[in-house]
C-alpha cells in the first residue's frame, strides 16, 4: 500500500480545528492526503481502527500552520545594523553607510538565484520545524524586473524542494529604488507596465502587494498597481496603515483585497471597508515588537466588526527578523491581547483565507492532511509558552515530514 | 583514544569569548574537556592540526550558554489561566478559582518526584537544544520543608541525567503559603530554622534566594534568610526591586549577594551597593515582556557603574513561560537596549559569575570545553534574529552532545 492510501489514527487527542477547540477528546483518521473522519472518543468504534497506523494518544492537533506574510528571500543580513544601532550609531549614520532596506536591495541584487535559495532555505526550514505547511513569500528587494522575478523564482523553487506549499506575492512596490530617486511615478509605471505583466506571463506571482505609506508609495500610486494586477487576473493585498493612516486599506478593500496587513493605524472607515470586501486583517506583532511601536492595531473593533484576523511572522531582515511562528502566537496574545484561540485561527483558517484559500487551514472531514501534533495539553499552551521542540508530528499533504 | 583525549579543531571561526568578539577569524583546538589553544587563523600552524578531528569551518563559537535564573521544576500549567485572562476573566476571579502562583504550589505539592522530573525534562531539553550548558534551577513552589527538598532533588537529578550542569537554589522565601496566611514571620522562621538547615545537610542547595517585594517578603524578613544562609555557608541572591523599590538589593549586596535579579526599580544607592559588593545584576526581559511592565531596569547606570549584567530566561509558569535563551538575547536588546555583545556576555561570562563561577563562561585556553557553534555570520545575529535550529554543535565538558 503506497503512502497515498496510508490510514493513520490518532486517539484521545485535543483538536483545534482552525476556528476553535473541539469540546471533547477526539479520534482522528486520515487516509492519504485527506482527513477521513473526526469522532469524539466516546463515540469511536474500534472497528474503524482496522488497518490504521497508530499515531499515538494525547497531545493537541492543529491544522498545519499558515504563515501568510513573509519576506523570506533576501540577500545579506542586517545583524550588523542591529548591533550598530544598539551601540549608539544614529539612523542618519546608518543610512549614510548604505544601511536600511536599500542594503538588503543591494545584497539581493548582487546574489545569484542559488545564493538566495541557499540563504532562504534554513529560514524556511525553521518555519517548517515550527509547524508551517503553507507559507507566503514576497518579492520586494529586487526592485528591477529581473531581480523581482529572480526572487519569485527562488520562492517557487523553495516550494518544489521542501515539504511546504509556497504562495508567491509580487511586491515590486515595496520601496523606491535609487534609480528612480525623484521619479516614484516612473517606478510605478515600471511595476505596472513591465513587472506585473512579466510575472503574470511566467506564472511567478500568485498575488500582488504594495507598501502604502508616507515612506513608500501613495494611495494613488498603490491604486494604479491594483488596477494593473486586476488587468492580469492577480488578486491584491496591501501593507497599509502601519505607521500612519493614509487610507490605503479602504482603497485596497474596494479592489477586493485578500488582506490588509499591519493596520496599526486603521480607522472605523477602513474597518467597514474591509468587512464589506471580506478582506482579512493580517496582524504582524513581530514588526511591532522589533520597531518598538506603541500604536496597537484596533483588535477590539476588528473583532466587533467580524473582520477575520490572521497572524503572521512578517519574517524579514529589517523590521521582523523572527523566524518562529509560535513566537508570533505569544506576541499576538501578549502585545495585542488576542485570545489564544484567535491567534491560532490567525495562523490556520484565517491565515489561509488571507491567501485566498477560504475554507482551508482546517482539520475537518475532507480537508487536506496538512496537520501538526504538538506535545502540549491544551491549544492555548502554544501561545502561552515559547518553547521550541514541541512539534511531535507534522504531516504535509499526507506525508509525515517531521517526527521527534 | 578515549573521548577524554579527543583533539578537535575548528578553523576560520568567529569567536565570542564570553566578554567580546575576537577581532580575527580563529583556529580553536580542544583536547578532551579543556580548550587547548586559540590562534588567529593567519598565525595557525598546520602542524598543530595533526591528530585533530576536523569540526568544520566558519560560523560562530560561543561559550555554552549559562541560564543563571530559572524556575524549571514545577507542577501543572498556567496556560488555562493565560487564556482565561485574555478572554476577559478578571484577576480577582482567577484568584478565586485558585489561580496564580498558588495554583502552581498546589500542583507542585501534589506531584511526585517522578512526575516533576518528567514535566521539567522537556523544558530543560529545550534550553539545551538552544545552547545551554549550565542552568540554575530554583525551588519555591513547594513552600514546605519536604516539598522544597523534593524540588531540589528533581533539579539535581536533571543534572545527573541530562548533559548539562545544574546549579540549585533554595527559594523557600518565594511566596507565603496558605498555612501561614497571617504569619509571614512564622513562615520565615520555618525557612531559616528548618528549610535551610535541611537543604544544607543534604547538600541540595548551592545558594539561597528570596523574593523581596510588597507582595512577598519584607527587607527585614529577607535579611533573616540571608543570615541563616550565611550560617550554613551558602551564598545568597535576591529577586529584588522588580515591582517597587524596597531597598532589598542594597541589603543583599551588604551580605555579599552573588546577584540581584529583575531590579527594574533599582536606584543609585542600590547600584553603588552592588558595585561595592561585586554582585551581578541579572536582567530578566521575559517577565518584563509577559507582565507588560513599563519600568525598565537602569541599564545605562549599571553600565556606567561597571556592574556586570547577566541575562536569563526566568523560565517559570507564571511570569515568564519562555524556554528559549536566544529569545532572551533578542528581548534584552530590543526591550532594554543592551548591545548584542552585552546580551551574549550576560548569558556566558556574567551568567557564570551570577552563579559564583567567576572566570567561567569563557572560550579561552584552559577553559572547560563547554562550547556552542552556531550557523550564523556574526555573534550579533544570535540576538538580532530569533530562529530555532541554528545551533550546529554543542559540547558539554568535552562531549559532543548536539549535531545538526
Ligand atoms: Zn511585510
Ligand atoms: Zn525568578
Amino acid at each position: 500500500m503506497s503512502n497515498a492510501q496510508t490510514r493513520r489514527l490518532w486517539r484521545d487527542i485535543c483538536v483545534f480545528d482552525g476556528l476553535c477547540t473541539l469540546p471533547e477528546p477526539m479520534a482522528v483518521i486520515t487516509e492519504g492526503d485527506r482527513v477521513a473522519s473526526l469522532v469524539a472518543m466516546r463515540d469511536f468504534d474500534e472497528a474503524s481502527a482496522q488497518g490504521c497506523q497508530e499515531m499515538g494518544r494525547g497531545g493537541v492537533m492543529t491544522p498545519g500552520l499558515v504563515d501568510c506574510h513573509t519576506h523570506l528571500v533576501f540577500g545579506g543580513s542586517r545583524a550588523d545594523e542591529f548591533e550598530a544601532r544598539l551601540e549608539g550609531v544614529s539612523y542618519e549614520e546608518i543610512a549614510r553607510r548604505g544601511g536600511g532596506i536599500l542594503s538588503t536591495v543591494t545584497a539581493t541584487r548582487e546574489a545569484s538565484e542559488e545564493a538566495l535559495f541557499a540563504a532562504a532555505r534554513p529560514r524556511l526550514e525553521a518555519l517548517i520545524a515550527d509547524g508551517v505547511t503553507t507559507v507566503e513569500i514576497k518579492s520586494g528587494y529586487g526592485l528591477t524586473v529581473e531581480d523581482e522575478l529572480k526572487m519569485l523564482r527562488v520562492a517557487r523553487r523553495l516550494g518544489e524542494v521542501l515539504p511546504v506549499r509556497v504562495v508567491t506575492t509580487l511586491l515590486g512596490a515595496h520601496a523606491l529604488p535609487p534609480e528612480f530617486k525623484d521619479d516614484s511615478d516612473g517606478y510605478i509605471d515600471l511595476v505596472c507596465q513591465e513587472m506585473i505583466p512579466a510575472a503574470a506571463a511566467e506564472g511567478l506571482a500568485d498575488a500582488v502587494d504594495v507598501f502604502c505609506e508616507t515612506i513608500a508609495f501613495s494611495v494613488a500610486q498603490c491604486e494604479r498597481v491594483f488596477e494593473a494586477a486586476e488587468a492580469h487576473g492577480l488578486p491584491i493585498k496591501a501593507h497599509a496603515e502601519q505607521l500612519s493612516n493614509l487610507g490605503g486599506t479602504a482603497v485596497a478593500a474596494r479592489h477586493g483585497a485578500l488582506s490588509a496587513d499591519h493596520i496599526e493605524y486603521l480607522d472605523e472607515a477602513g474597518i467597514a471597508a474591509m468587512r464589506e470586501a471580506g478582506s482579512v486583517a493580517v496582524i504582524l506583532p513581530g514588526a511591532f515588537h522589533t520597531l518598538r511601536e506603541t500604536q496597537q492595531p484596533p483588535i477590539a473593533a476588528l473583532r466587533e466588526a467580524g473582520v477575520p484576523m490572521a497572524v503572521a511572522t512578517d519574517a524579514n531582515p529589517g523590521s521582523s527578523p523572527l523566524f518562529m511562528p509560535t513566537l508570533m502566537l505569544n506576541l499576538a496574545c501578549t502585545l495585542f491581547r488576542l485570545t489564544p484561540q484567535e491567534a491560532l485561527a490567525g495562523m490556520t483558517a484565517h491565515g489561509a483565507a488571507a491567501l485566498g484559500f477560504k475554507g482551508e487551514g482546517r482539520v475537518q472531514e475532507g480537508a487536506t492532511t496538512d496537520l501538526c501534533v504538538w506535545d502540549v495539553d491544551t491549544p492555548a499552551a502554544l501561545a502561552y509558552a515559547v518553547q521550541p521542540g514541541r512539534l511531535r508530528q507534522r504531516l504535509f499533504q499526507g506525508e509525515l515530514t517531521h517526527v521527534v
